[in-house]
């Protein structure tokens, strides 16, 4: 039979009320002749509750009772599901992550999965079972220890049980209908898009567009999962055509240059003013950076005068002192010499993205000229094969966002 | 290195501070040089809520799902308690009975412990662990779900943990602060009970006196294991003894002959009048009963005049329906042919329990002699070697139980 993957995050299942009335969507699929496998995330509220409590018992927690604690969550989800779909008749049973399994590395609180097992749930296909409900966000390690994913990890598992399952579609059920050009909040013109290529939706969702994990759009991408988005408050999916499909970029007939406008508001810069320049320098101040656990981003140099240089970074906003801290280091160590420190806590990153850049010249300085008419001053800028961001003040965030959306037409459809 | 087992209830891990008040208990048996494993029950509450929801989604629920629900409360508690000891430096990790494994019988809801594991909890203790936590109240089927023991089953947990690791004794932490010889709201001479035979603490398990899960009783009884009852909430026990002590009766060597007095208030009578009286009327009767799922206690059956008798039985309230419902379909078929059924729901059980009783004749005159002195009228009494109970109007009841504890003089010990 086919098969479906269909998942639910917390909003989806925050009551019973809920989960009835995402019970009833699978019911319909199963209706429609497809096998389904089901992953819930825990109840709306509830991951955070045993997040509080485990932080509250512990600061410096031992992450694998942070993992025995916090993936109780699901547990309960996932038996709550197979019990309502069983009373509405559909032959349903609940499956934890360690009875799947699904093996992950031994990095608990944010695991890789290394492995799925089909045979027991497949078995059970072959029984007559025609839904798997499995607790989302979790597995277990080569220790035989329950882990979990990181937060977001239901998507992950969603996506990975379709590839693993070979499942015809994997629909992530969320609380917005879709991906959009740019957040509707910003502006109004915002337009869902029925198709997005996996390359786009990556660099959306790790620009903040928080639809979906980066990992399991990675994951979609290398595996070739078909991976819709759509809301399980609307009941508009009688055709498989709600929300947005993110698919290969081979599968989109026509798209706009670009395909969205996505923002970051918690960013912070810093530069290093009078760097001396010598070989080896970005290794003396981004290693130190790294093994600080500073994300850095956007990195520019600037041209070198009298063997001194600039260099200017941007993190997020809540990394700055543990940067500053890396930094001051360096310099007592004498491993990195600069006169000053400088830090810019009221930025912002705009970005656009779109595969479409690619054969088309011009997108960058489409975007320049876009800010230079509303005096939006550019202070980093860093671009990739489908992406071009920029670091400006964070006052003209918004108004960055509604001038590109202007400017690259995203109003309208390709 | 020596090793206890302490279990502490719902109310004892209700909340963070009392988890940590807990922790402090178990980490004074560390310092006092014990490998301890501990036994937690869900935080009180929460095993009521998880239940609710079951019930609510699905009235005839899948027991299974019932299981994979309700067992995650206790996960909640152990990983909590493992993070709350290893604040306090006191090496410890968390377990759930299927990573023990603790292995049970395929019965959901109700499932019978057949193995405990001690391989992998004794390596990490050869490790330099100090502390099990394990989550009281599940296991594992053969089927690789999850299972439950029946509600107090963290008792039984308990009890079994110290048996399968050999452990000097199992405290049981709870809300009272021993077993008394009777209930102390009934009467302010009741006496906490320093030690008490396993044969006289099951009777008055099954009684209704709800300090202990009667399973837990018998296999320690079984097993000979040494069990404490006390209260978490009192910092009585510096030496060890506190509480009460559930022990062999070799262990113990001066006793009244009776130990203590219990009641049942949830208790009503049928009665069948004129019975024909022929060989295998009480099967007939009873058989339908059992297959109802009546938990027949006490029978009494009339001498038998012309032919006919009358059958009396006493059962717990909430089954008389279902009682009646087979009484009447008994008459229906022409099984059994009786007159009327007469049905009293104002009744009480009183017992008097002891293992004296064995080597003490008159124990019953003495009992009987001190209800008529009261007044008290008995409609049904039934013996076994170390109990005696009585069926009683429930208005008597408290009258009852303050007049059998005066008569055999327990305000005093032995």
């Amino acid at each position: 039979m086919p098969l479906l993957v269909m998942k639910f995050g917390g909003t989806s299942v925050a009551t019973l009320d809920r989960i009835r009335r995402a019970a009833k969507r699978v019911g319909r699929e199963v209706a429609n002749g497809y096998d389904v496998i089901v992953i819930v995330s825990a109840m709306a509220g509830k991951t955070n509750e045993l997040v509080g409590w485990v932080e509250e018992t512990s600061k410096l927690y031992d992450a694998r009772e942070y993992d025995a604690v916090v993936s109780s969550g699901e547990q309960v989800t996932a038996g709550l599901m197979a019990l309502t779909l069983q009373e509405m008749d559909v032959p349903a049973r609940s499956w934890q992550g360690w009875q799947v399994p699904l093996q992950t590395t031994n990095a608990h609180a944010s695991a890789r999965i290394e492995d799925i097992g089909t045979e027991a749930i497949n078995a059970k296909f072959a029984e007559g079972m025609r839904v798997a409900v499995v607790a989302g966000f979790q597995g277990i390690s080569p220790e035989n220890r329950v882990t979990t994913l990181g937060r977001g990890g239901s998507d992950t598992t969603a996506v990975a049980f379709a590839a693993a399952f070979g499942a015809e579609r994997c629909d992530i059920y969320t609380d917005v209908d879709g991906v959009y050009t740019t957040d509707p909040r910003i502006t109004a013109k915002a337009r869902k898009l029925d198709k997005i290529a996996f390359e786009e939706m990556l660099e959306l969702a790790s620009l903040g567009a928080k639809v979906l994990q980066t990992r399991s759009v990675e994951l979609a991408m290398r595996y070739k999962v078909k991976l819709r988005v759509l809301s399980s408050f609307e009941d508009t999916d009688q055709d498989g055509t709600a929300g947005t499909l993110v698919c290969d970029e081979e599968d989109i007939m026509e798209s706009n240059v670009v395909a969205g406008v996505a923002y970051s508001r918690d960013e912070a810069k810093m530069t290093l003013l009078s760097v001396a320049d010598r070989p080896g320098i970005a290794a003396a101040i981004f290693g130190p950076l790294s093994e600080a656990g500073v994300n850095v981003d956007m990195i520019v140099q600037n041209i070198s005068e009298d063997g001194r240089t600039d260099m200017t970074f941007s993190l997020p906003t809540n990394q700055v002192e543990r940067a500053k801290a890396a930094m001051t280091a360096v310099k007592d160590s004498g491993d990195v010499n600069y006169a000053e420190l400088v830090t810019d806590e009221d930025v912002a990153k705009v970005s656009v993205v779109g595969i479409g850049m690619r054969s088309h010249a011009g997108v960058a300085a489409q975007m320049f000229q876009a800010l230079r008419d509303e005096g939006i001053n550019i202070k980093v800028i860093t671009t990739s094969e489908i992406k071009i961001s920029v670091l400006i003040d964070r006052k003209y965030m918004e108004l960055a966002v509604q001038a590109l959306h202007d400017a690259f037409g995203l109003e309208k459809a390709a």
